[in-house]
């Protein structure tokens, strides 16, 4: 299953928790894996607290502040501050489905993280059955 | 499986890899997969040097320089800089499973990362039989 | 699967696309999962744009802007910064494999990441049948 995500600002972290919970839903798995996969190098996956939108405010700016807008950079498309961000927070997460649901603690929910936007972006969602002990 | 762990400082790398191995031991299972995931916002899982704990106490040391404890934070709880660590370092780690144990590097140990202790934390192992070539 | 990487500076990302693509196709498995792990403690596993070499400059040039050579570390080997971008890259990837193929993005590639080189270094490379959806 490959979700679209549109993006609309150059640094931005999307909240998707509700639609891979949707697309785990109607999987019909009971219980197995979801594996998050982001096929580009300029975005990145994570999961963090969704209750206070602010939160994902200050992750947008620590990480505009840890990799410099402007260096000594070799990669002439301008958009090396974002690759490195991606490499930085990853491009995948892998979560536990229990009794049909995915497993999230309290405060968590899962983010698309743009780093090179605004675009339209895809995140895989790919789920197994499994056993887990 | 779900472990605790009960943290004392503010930022703290705990030591975790002879608790998720026993977990592993008990789980009776020969071959597969062993999934770790922190289920906090504040907090993350990691695998670095087990052997000399002042490799731990330089990665905290460095995490609290890279991000700021005093920024112009939205998120009014005070926190920020836990939330940004964990999306840094990461909610999870998957690990195989051979032969009856974990599968680490001569020098590797599995740390649970504490942000924004001191707290009682848990951390879901999760084990499951695959046949990995 | 155990791939050998070579490598030949102190910092240094080095594409092995090819070589895990190899062993996937060699597996014979037609869907699955891919999972590489890396176990050492100053080296890493990222994924990132293969298309241009300059990306992977740009990376190594900011990890060293980040972390800093010379602090108050206690670690007396000297080697505490590979450490440090040790955890924050990550030790490991998990990759999806469909019709025999590694599942990667069009600009994506797989690179071992040398924190602590030159050194001759070993990437697990495993994979497992498993029904995707």
């Amino acid at each position: 299953m490959i979700l679209s995500v549109k993006t609309k600002s150059r640094t931005e972290l999307i909240d998707i928790t509700s639609q891979v919970a949707e697309q785990v839903k109607q999987s019909g798995i009971g219980d197995g894996l979801c594996m998050l996969y982001v096929p580009h190098t300029t975005a990145a996956v994570t999961i963090n607290e969704s209750a206070d939108p602010s939160v994902r405010v200050d992750i947008e700016m620590v990480l505009n502040q840890i990799v410099p807008w402007e260096a000594n950079y070799k990669h002439l498309e301008g958009n090396s501050p974002a690759h490195v961000k991606a490499s930085l927070v990853g491009a995948s997460e892998l979560l536990a489905i229990e009794n049909g649901a995915l497993v999230l603690g309290t405060w968590q929910g899962i983010f698309f993280c743009e780093f090179d936007g605004p675009r339209t972006r895809k995140i895989h969602a790919r789920v197994m059955d499994a056993r887990l002990r």
